[in-house]
C-alpha cells in the first residue's frame, strides 16, 4: 500500500491481536495508512524506547497502544513521544475483569496524558485516531461525518425490523 | 485575544470550574487559543446540541468536556460532532469516589469514542488537546517536546534537593 | 391493539431486546398499552430528542429506557421530558460486569431523576411502570395487588414441593 | 395544611433526616402534600408492616423511603404495598462509601421493584414522586416543565458569569 | 426423625436450594435436628414475620437464612427474633458477582446483628449453627473437635498423595 | 466482678480498642462476663495459638475477634477452637476503606466458619455473643427480647420528636 | 535430585496445585532445588507452625505460599519465619474474582511483609524466588539475565510472524 | 557512611518521600546500606533505564520502588534488571483510594515479577529488602529474628497496659 503511514498500532503481546486488529480494520475502511507491531514494555523495553522516540520523525501522527493487566505500554510510550497516544485497555487472560488494564492506562500523572478508550475498544481507538487526523484534514473529517450518518441509518433500519 | 480558537472547553456545571480551569491554564502556557463554556447535558440539552453540532464549522479542532457523577456531557457531545472529544471525569460532590464519572465517560459504545483522561486530570486534557493539534502542526509539536524536557529538568532538580 | 399507549419502551440497541422484552411481556399480562422502539442516544441523538420531547404530548405516561456500558439514554431522555423515566441497566457485551451501566444511569445530578431498577431487571421496570399508572388508576392498583398475591402463592407452592 | 397527603416520606433513622428533608422541601416547592415519618425496618418491623400495608388506603400515591447500610426499608415496604416505592440510598455513618446502601436497595428480585435514585439524592426522589403524580395530573406536569425551564435558566446565568 | 429441631434453615427462593442444602447435610452428619423451609422476605412477608416471631417458642435455637441480590431475609428475620441468625449470601442469578448479597446481609445497623458467612458458604453456616449449639452442649462441642481433626487428616492425606 | 467469664474479646492491636470496647460495653449492659486481651496473629502467633486452643477449657463460650487490613486473627482463632468465633472487620489506618478487613475475615474456606459482622460493628458482635449464649439460656434470651423492645421505643420516641 | 533445597513451595489445598505447579516448573528450568507441600493455615495450623518455624534451619532460603479466599497461609507463615515469603493469591473456587485472595495476602500490617505477586501468578513467584537467591548468587543472576533475553527473543519472533 | 550500598530506593516523585522514607529508616535501624533517588518512569524515562540497567553492576542487591496512580516505575524497573524489585503502591493525591497504584504494580505479566507490599507500606518494603539480603546473610537473618521478637514484646507490653 502506498499511502503514508499516519497511525502506529502497537500491542504488548501477540495475544492482544484479536482485540487490536479492530483498530486496523476501521482505519482500512477510512483509507488511513497504518503500521502494526508487537512492542512489549516489559519484555522488549529497548524496542519500546526506540519505537516511541522515533515515531514522530518517521511521520507517524498518532500511536494506538493496547495492553492488559499491569498495562504500562501506553503510558510509557506517551512518556517518550510528543505525539498523542491512544490507550486500549485489553481484558487479557491475566487481567482482573479489566480493572487493572483500565486503571494502569487511564490514571496517568499530570504532564503525560494517555487518551484512554473503553475496555477492549480497539475499534473506537481507530476511530479516535481518525478524528485526531481529521482535526486538521477536512477530507478525513468528511469521512467521519459520513461514518456517523451510517451508524444512524443502521439503528433506524434495525428499529424498522422491530416493528 | 486575537489567536484563533482551536479548543472548546465545556463543563456540566460551574462547580466543575476549579478542576477544569487547569485545561485552560496549560493551553495559555502553550499559546493555543481556546474558549470556555458551561453546557449541561441534563439541564441545557438543546444548548449542548447546538454547541456540539456547530463546533467544527466554527473552527474548533478539539473539544474538552468535563463532568461528574452520571457524566453524559463528553459522550453526548461526541455523538454530535466529527471532532475528537476529550473527557475529564470530575470527582464532583455527588460522585462515588469518581467511579461513576470515569465509567460513564470511558465506557462508550463502538462508533463514538471519547478520549478519557484520569480523574480530575483537566491539565492532561489540555496537554492532550495540544498533542492533537500538534499532530499536524510542527510548532506545537516542538512546544510539546520542550514541555517534556522541562518536566524532566524539574524531576532532576528535585532529585538534587534530596541529596 | 386498540388500547391507549401509556408506556414507551426504548432501548439503545437491538441487542438489548432479549432483556427489554420482559418489560413488554409483563405489561401485556397487566393489560397496559405500550410501544417499543430502538432509540440510540449516541447514534441517533436527534431521534432521541424528538422522542423524549414529544412523548408526553402523544399521551405516553411513563418511559422505560434500557441501555448498557456508558448508558446515557435513560438520563438524557429524562432531561427532555417531564414524564417519569425508568432506567434499566443492561449487562451488555461491552459492559464491565454491569457496573458502568448501573452507575451511568443511577447517579443522575439533582433536578433530573431516573427511576433505576436492578441490572437487567426489565420485568421490574414494567411492573414499576404499572405501579406508576396504578398510583392514579384503581383498576391497575387492583391488578397489582392480585399480582403480588400470585407471587405469594407461587412461593407457598414451591415450599410445599420441598417437603 | 389542608392539601391532600399524596406522598409518604419514611426513613430508617432520625440520623437520615438531614438527607431526607430535601425530598420534603422540593415537594413543598411543587405544592404537593406529604407526610414524613421515621419507620425502621429493623427496629420497628411491625410499624413498617402497618405503614406499608395501609398507605394506599389512606390515599398515599407514592412512598419515598431512605435508608443506609444494609438498607431494607425501601424493598420491604415495596413488598407490602401496590404503590410505587422510591428508594434513596443514604451514605450513613455505618455505610461503606454508600455501596451497601445502593446495592441493598437497587438489586431487588423480579416482582418487587424499587425506583432507586442516586446516593443521598432525596431531592431527586421528591422530583420523581412529583413526576409520578404528574403522569396523570396535567397541573403537576406543567409545574415540572416549568421547573426544568428554571434549571436551564440557572445554567445559562452561571455561564454568563463565566465570561 | 425424632430428634428435636434445633436449627431452622430458610431461604428466599427454591432456586437457593442447591446452595442451602449443604447446611442441612452437615447438620445431618453432626446429628443435629433441623427443619428447612422457603420463606421469602419480599413475596411472603407475612410468612416471614410469623416464622421469625415464633421460632424461639417452638424450640429453635439458631436460624440459618440464605438469600441473594438485595438479600433482606437474614436481616429482617434477625429484627424479629432474639435468636442468633446466620446469613448466607447466595450468588443467585440476579446478583452482581455476589457483592449485593454480601453487603445487604453483612452491613446490618447496630442492635440487629447477622452472623454472616462467606458467599455461598451454606456448609459453614451449618457448622457455625453447630458451634452455637455446642457453646452450651459438650457433646456437640466434642463432635466439632472430632470434625476438625478429620479436616486435618484429610489435608495430611492429600499431602502424602503429592509425594 | 465475680461473674463467670463467658466471652473472650481479643484484638490484633491496641489501636483497635476504640472500636472493640463497644463489644465490652454492651456485654456489661447485658450482665454477661467477659475478658478482653490483645492477641496479634502476626506479632504474637504463639500467644494466639495458646489463647485459641485453651479458651473452651477455661469456660469461654464465644470468642469475639477484631482486626483490620489483612485480618487473620478471627480466622486463625477459628481454626484452633471448636467454639464459635465472631469476627469484627476493623477499618484500621492501614485498611483500604475496610474492604481488606471484611474479605479476609468473611471469606473463610469450608470447615472453618467465622461469624462476621459489619465493618467496625463491635457492638453487634457483643449482641451476637449474647444471642449465642441466649440460645441455651432463657434469662439471656429474655434480656435480648427486652433490649429489642428498647430499640423499638427509642425509634418511636425519635419519630414523635419529628412532629 | 541431589541439589540443595532452597525454595519451599506450600499451598493451602491440593486444589491449588494446578496453579502452584508453575512455580515448581520454572525453578526446575532454572536448576534451583525446591520442595512442595500442602500446608493449610486453617485445617493444619500446627503443621503450618512447625513448617514455618523450622524452614530456615533446614536451609530453605525463600518460601512461596499460595492460597485463595480468606488466604492466611502466606501472612501467617511470614509471621513465623525470618525468611522472605512470596504470596500467590489463587483465584480458587470460593474466591470472589480473586479480590479476597489478593487483599488478604497483600495488606499485611507493618513488621510482617509478604512479597505478593499477581493473581494466579505462581510462575512469577518462582522467578521472584530465583531473583532473591540470585541477589547473592552470580550464577543464578546470570541465568536470570539469560531468561530475560529469551523473553525478548520470543516477542521479537512473534512480531516477525505478524508481518 | 562507609557501608556497602545494598538497597536502592527509588520513587516517582518527591511527593512520595513522606511515605518512602520509612523504607530508609528501617534499613538504618537494621544497619543495611542504601541509597535513595527520585527516578520518574514518565518524566525521566532515560534516567530510569540507566538506573535499572546498571544497578546490579554497582553492587545493588535489591531495588525498592514506590509510585502512585498509574504506577509504572516498579514494573518497568523490573523489566530492565535481573535483581528483585519490591513495589510500594503509594496512595498519592491523584490515586483513586490506592486501587490504581496497587493494580498497576501487582498485576505484572508472566516473566517480570514485582514483589508488591501493602498500600503505603514502605516500612514493610524495607523489611522485605532485609529479608532478601538475609536469605544469604546469617547476620541479617539474626537481626530479623531479633526484630520479630521486639514486635512480640511490644504487643505483650501493650496488652499489659490494657489490664
Amino acid at each position: 500500500m502506498s499511502k503514508a503511514i499516519e497511525v502506529g498500532i502497537i500491542m504488548g503481546s501477540k495475544s492482544d491481536l484479536p482485540v487490536m486488529k479492530d483498530a486496523a480494520e476501521i482505519l482500512d475502511q477510512f483509507g488511513i495508512g497504518y503500521e502494526i507491531n508487537i512492542v512489549s514494555a516489559h519484555r522488549t523495553p529497548e524496542l519500546m524506547f526506540d519505537y516511541a522516540k522515533n515515531a514522530h520523525s518517521r511521520g507517524i501522527k498518532v500511536i494506538v497502544a493496547g495492553a492488559g493487566g499491569a498495562a504500562h505500554l501506553p503510558g510509557m510510550t506517551a512518556s517518550l513521544t510528543p505525539l498523542p497516544v491512544i490507550g486500549v485497555p485489553v481484558k487479557s487472560s491475566n487481567s482482573i475483569d479489566g480493572w487493572d488494564s483500565i486503571l494502569s492506562i487511564l490514571q496517568m500523572p499530570n504532564g503525560i496524558p494517555v487518551a484512554t478508550v473503553a475496555l477492549n475498544a480497539a475499534k473506537n481507538a481507530g476511530i479516535l485516531a481518525a478524528k485526531i487526523i481529521g482535526a486538521s484534514n477536512p477530507d478525513v473529517l468528511n469521512t467521519l461525518s459520513g461514518y456517523m450518518e451510517e451508524l444512524k441509518e443502521k439503528v433506524l433500519d434495525s428499529a424498522k425490523d422491530l416493528k
